[in-house]
């Protein structure tokens, strides 16, 4: 019962494959694997857009610190939720990366608002020496409480920026459960929405460890190879990357593998709440935040259960509500599932 | 007949194995995997000290720079030879990761010698406000050119460095290509010579994409571990990091494969010597580099034959002498290296 | 009518003076000139803390970045107001100066609130390696809305600092101006208050660019050293620092000035109270924020006051309230006060 | 007997006047002071360069740092003499403001020839992801072994520079000296000799701390703002650095005091080769390197005399030759430098 995050779970098969065949004979290293042609097509052919630039890179703080680096000058300021990944749990690798931006955070409890993300950004005068400046729409796409945008809000939010003249990126650690949830293409909920720079993300939906980043702006191309050589995420045996993401758009796995994980969070949604458990937020996509009684938790960690507590701790009255953040990836079983809830 | 670098040729089944085998079931992510303890155990026995603290990354300039990192302040200077990888072929990486310290470069056509190594030291004097402050030594072992020091030329460099109470790191991509050389054990390579902090290469010798640092004073280690994340090298599904290193670790495999290297390029070197070829560095382990006429250059391109000019090109007349730069890795069989001498 | 900012004012005789007489002969450079031994001697003596150590820089955003740099790691997150000048207005100084930290923002209108600071604090886990880790707290005083901390309010800041084991920096812009408003001495708004470090500003009550940074912890003393020469901020022709302070000091000149711009605010706060004047913040120090009627505005602004519009425009209806921010220095007359006051 | 540099002696009366004359009433903070259309007025029009953008700093490692920074980026590598100031004794500001470069140096005992330059910038290969990229060209005018380059010698310069498409920073600390030297006007000397962007010293040659930095191409102008006020070099009480320039500007001051700082240094010179001192490096501004015996170096200390030995002590041997460098700025008097010669 493995819940805790969609990062614990195995690597697909289909995409094991492909790493396993790419370990044949010799490849040219650096990215001028043949494999990587592959991908870069695909990936053009998958955003409709014959012109991305498109790079790997084995961690999501590593595609997202790049990707806002080669949109944001030092003297900028990144906007982003105040729970924002960027923000919250990669360490100031932003900060790092951008060559110490600022970020400004927008108060709220999972998604941005368009008000508040013009009220953030409006004071930032352009002409004003003392203030940081502005720079980047950071937008994650699932949110870090398993919200899902839709295609209106998405692009107020990139219409604001657009009405300061602002590069958005998104943060698509979880693209594919979001797009699978909104039923859109990858087109629209990129750059036919506003956005400029994606971080598509492979690790948390089958793969060992990779990450895209496309660029709709092929402007940007040799900036962001420089970034990221000089930030050490240039892998020599770049095959094994290409492989796997070529494993994970062959044949639209990685739609696949993000349905199941979509549709594995929905089975678990309707049995908690059928059995009574109060949701901090709707889930929209494979990321369950629900409040359920401390019994109940007692229960699941003597079965073994894996997932986070969320705010709360095992300590206390057995019958008072305590937070669980819950995390279902391709891999997770309905037995599992229904294990999990038959412990309610 | 792929002689370009070690970062060509395929992983190595064993590694492999590992990597699929690691594959099942579910696992904490971040480095709380389970067979990351037998590769800390490992490397621990490995290097005979209970106490090395180790981390793994997934290139090379990843390892260089971080272990710099944690022993660099940013108002100092490394000290390194002028033809380093950490001067020449890693785009600012380490400055970028020391947070902008200078590197300064003891002029060398290969080795690192101590006088001259104490000659750049000398004149940064500790108490001038102006002058970029000492920093560690990073030496390269075996060196860009190919040359193994001994333990006896490696104490000699790390006693200047003792003499000025200066941290040395012991850049390893190709460690154990050295160690073979040499003889010795990893523990003589290192801590017994005055290393503090060595970027223990996998990726050359037969890994998919893992280096290990290996730091002799655990004090470091959670600033290690902090720098490590923030440069958006921590990977969540860590275990397949683990498991190339446990793989690599089991038998002794990094010995056998870096022998095997080692004598690939002894097979090459010796034909190469008796077809008259001129080398450039006394060959020590798998590096080759060595002027023949470009007629042969010729010969060996319409072969196919992939391996790196070295200072000179392709036009001119036949029978003028060009370098080649020749690499071999522990997959290059006794054939290739036939063919390839075949066309002199 | 200047009450755009103390720092359009000009340099008080006394300091003046000194620089001109700093001017004779030679002196050595650096900050090795003689009067930055009075300076020292001066400062430890005012501050009552014999070991502190004092370095003079030009800006008080030097002041601020540099002190922060020095007790902060670059993965850690300083915690200040959101309105603190550090967040607000140093372009990313901060930032800058620390290495890529972050600044966490305490969400108020003016003062920070000391659970406010502990809920920002908490939930930085020491131990997560995702979160970035926890930083100094900085504290304004006066605060960036004309406010006063009490010694109590103060120390109650602090001590989150100190339960959590964090470091405190104070931005003394107007230091002499807050200590002038509590009636206390130096040691007790600062050390004894539990305050680690402090921009004691001089620029904006009398001198013409000078601020010492004093530290108490003595062996923070080298390292702060190279972090002013690393960004550019030691001066050659130190002795003109050295001198702006010497005089700032001398016969508590400095107490003077900021007890005459405190007393100026004073007296134009009561007449703007007594004209129907609306405060934004209870005046505190020698900056008055108040709403008054546009009408008076447009009749000030015909006068050639100066002052900064605050949160509105001189567009609009006449009888509709607007907002000015106001501030006194030293050198401001009673009879340019009485002039201010007669178009209300 | 003061040699030791040229920013140890006083200001010019001329400058201290007009930073006397710039304390009555109030002016605008922040480089909107009326004295400095005045100052770019006056270095436009001393420059022939309408155009010109103009900023000021109080530091000469801020003037370079800042202006290197605004051509360079973090992946860039500049090129400068192994004994520039930027590479010796900045403390690794340029590395700092840059964002973590590169400083590459050309191997010289004092001047940077145009075959070495190009040496080191043709390896440098701009489509090779793994070498640090090209950047920016600094040169020296006076350089830091006193000598200057001829109009031609620096446009052989340049022209390197330009071959590559790169871009020319001079370091112009002793630009007076350097200029009065050659004979020539400042447009000769930088724009109309392929030089991009100037620091235009001010405090070595009589000014309290100001340095001016001339860029040729105004669409640098915003970003070089937004550099020198997140470097913390903007001056809230800006109109003391523009009454410094204004009054070294002012009648051609800075051409007259920089004439007497190098007849000043001819004067010395002269006395020093009649008195059969060796010099190191052939002096052509106001500093003179040169060996003479120990025995002086003892007289000239007990006689109170301040300059720097260079490479050696005062220990040893009467008549063994010692080193020194011995600088002359405009004050020097000629009893002075007769006191000086007195004891040879």
């Amino acid at each position: 019962m493995f819940f805790a995050s969609d990062n614990t779970g195995p690597v697909h098969p289909q995409i094991m494959d492909r790493v396993i065949a790419a370990n044949a004979d010799y490849a040219m290293p650096y990215g001028k694997d043949p494999i990587m042609d592959e991908v870069r097509a695909g990936i053009r052919a998958t955003f409709e857009s014959p012109d991305a630039v498109v790079y790997l890179v084995a961690t999501g703080t590593a595609a997202n610190a790049l990707a806002l680096a080669t949109y944001c000058q030092p003297w900028q300021t990144i906007f982003c939720s105040e729970v924002a990944h960027i923000q919250e749990d990669e360490c100031n690798a932003p900060e790092f990366y951008t060559g110490a931006a600022k970020l400004t955070v927008i108060p709220t409890a999972d998604k941005m608002l368009p008000d508040a993300l013009a009220a953030a950004i409006e004071p930032r005068q352009p002409d004003d020496i003392h203030s940081a400046k502005r720079g980047p729409v950071s937008i994650s796409q699932v949110t870090e409480r398993g919200s899902v945008y839709t295609l209106e809000e998405l692009r107020a939010l990139t219409a604001v920026a657009k009405s300061y003249d602002l590069p958005v990126h998104l943060d698509g650690a979880r693209f594919a459960n979001a797009m699978m949830a909104l039923g859109c293409t990858p087109a629209e909920m990129t750059w036919k929405s506003g956005v400029d720079v994606v971080s598509f993300g492979g690790t948390k939906n089958g793969c060992m460890g990779v990450e895209a980043v496309v660029l709709f702006d092929p402007k940007k191309a040799w900036e962001f190879e420089l970034r990221r050589k000089r930030g050490a995420h240039l892998f020599s045996k770049h095959r094994f990357l290409s492989a796997q993401m070529a494993g994970y758009l062959q044949d639209d796995l990685w739609m696949k593998t993000a349905k199941q994980a979509n549709d594995n969070a929905a089975h678990l949604t309707d049995g908690l709440r059928k059995a009574g458990a109060e949701f901090l937020h709707d889930p929209h996509a494979n990321m369950i935040f629900a409040n359920f009684p401390r019994a109940i938790h007692h229960k699941l960690h003597a079965a073994g259960a894996k997932y986070y507590l969320w705010g709360g701790s095992l300590e206390g009255p057995d019958d008072e509500m305590v937070g669980a953040r819950m995390v279902c990836d391709w891999s997770i079983s309905s037995a599992q599932i229904d294990e999990f809830l038959s412990h309610f």
